[in-house]
């Protein structure tokens, strides 16, 4: 049986702050813990002993059987798994996320746990490595997040930082800046780069006055057929797999 | 002030078993409600007298004054917004979802209320009219779905149906099935019709056999770079989007 205090630390990492407290986050089922495994470093696992029977090693700093019971009460999830993971967050070097060498995608400030974790899904099946966030950016480690990702937060490296600062850096360079705006040119017919950025705003406001400044190219995807009285937009995660998936064509 | 027994009715219609008995659904928020308001019929609005002001004549049966604590307490989102109403769930004719005139989306049992209104949303984006859905998929009318659509709801018609039964009678017509594998064809070669199906599968376990067995067209959205090791697959909003996007192109 798990203690109070187990059972307590791991539903604290629902919380961005007991996260960055303790650097770790949470991953559950048998799936997600296992691509989960393959990348980060494990601090504790609890799992019920069905679960140990299908893995061969565990490479995991602590490791605890549960029963349904520990589960049910550890679990953030309304359909609790055989097993909870927490790892370590990584330390992703902001130097790789460099645009004159690959597609980089950049979040201004998305919001919804839900929606990052598809993006960063969608981000790993088009092979796009970074994915870089403003400091308002929902938390890549958000349980919701995590869960949302199916795995593909093992592959895709998400970086939190100042998104004015580093994109100044950048400015001049030989690459474009996309980004999506209702007002754009239709991607349909603009010649898409394989370097540089893709900028997706925040699901509300879109993309802050002081990024669009950076944008280069204004990307629209058409709705059709064209000029139809239609819904405003695209849900943010929705915009984001068509537009690289018209990259990655 | 709003009597216990209206807040626990519109409370009540989280759940599918009375929003089928009263055949009624809610939708929460200005922009929301106000698309609704103009697609089907209002039997009960309760909302804030700054709401109030801001509208001209509001067709509805009922109309109630609410306070913030009313709101609050009827409310099933996690931010309550100024305005919520109860409509008339529509009657559509699956005879208009006709294959042969048009694009029609199917569903074969679609879980997730977040999957299925981003959807309903994209599929108003790209012009499609009709969805027709596994009596197994998820209720369009669930509060989730509705918010979901932000309002698309209000002009792509969702119809639910036994769909084996449905797709038998088009076998052998003119126009393509297509349904999306993981081992189809590459999306990006195929010649594409502006007339048929296009079947999305479940969340799990994708597209039923009894069904897959009417698909003329296996259809697969390639990641990049081909071969790489990657997530096994894409969200199904996310790959209904892709295909949407392509067929509309």
């Amino acid at each position: 049986m798990l203690s109070r205090n187990q059972i307590k630390y791991i539903r604290s990492l629902e919380l961005k702050k007991f996260r960055n407290e303790h650097n770790t986050f949470i991953a559950e089922g048998n799936k997600l813990v296992n691509d989960m495994l393959a990348a980060f470093e494990s601090e504790l696992i609890i799992a019920k002993p069905s679960w140990m029977a299908t893995q061969g090693d565990i490479p995991t700093k602590e490791l605890l059987v549960a029963d349904e019971e520990d589960i049910r009460k550890a679990s953030l999830l309304k359909n609790p798994q055989d097993v909870i993971a927490v790892f370590k967050q990584p330390v992703y070097d902001i130097k790789d996320a460099n645009p004159s060498e690959q597609l980089v995608l950049v979040s201004d400030g998305i919001q919804d746990p839900g929606n990052l974790g598809t993006i960063i899904r969608l981000a790993d099946w088009f092979g796009i490595e970074h994915i870089v966030c403003s400091l308002d950016t929902v938390d890549a480690f958000n349980p919701k997040t995590v869960q949302a990702t199916m795995g593909a937060l093992a592959h895709v490296k998400v970086h939190y930082i100042d998104l004015e600062a580093w994109i100044q850096r950048y400015k001049g360079k030989l690459f474009p800046i996309y980004g999506a705006f209702l007002d754009g040119k239709n991607i349909y017919s603009e010649k898409l780069s394989d370097t540089g950025v893709i900028i997706m705003g925040n699901e509300g406001n879109g993309i802050r006055p002081a990024i669009e400044a950076f944008v280069t190219t204004k990307l629209f995807i058409p709705n059709y057929p064209a000029n139809r009285k239609t819904s405003e937009s695209l849900n943010v995660a929705i915009a984001t797999a068509i537009l690289c998936a018209e990259f990655r064509r």
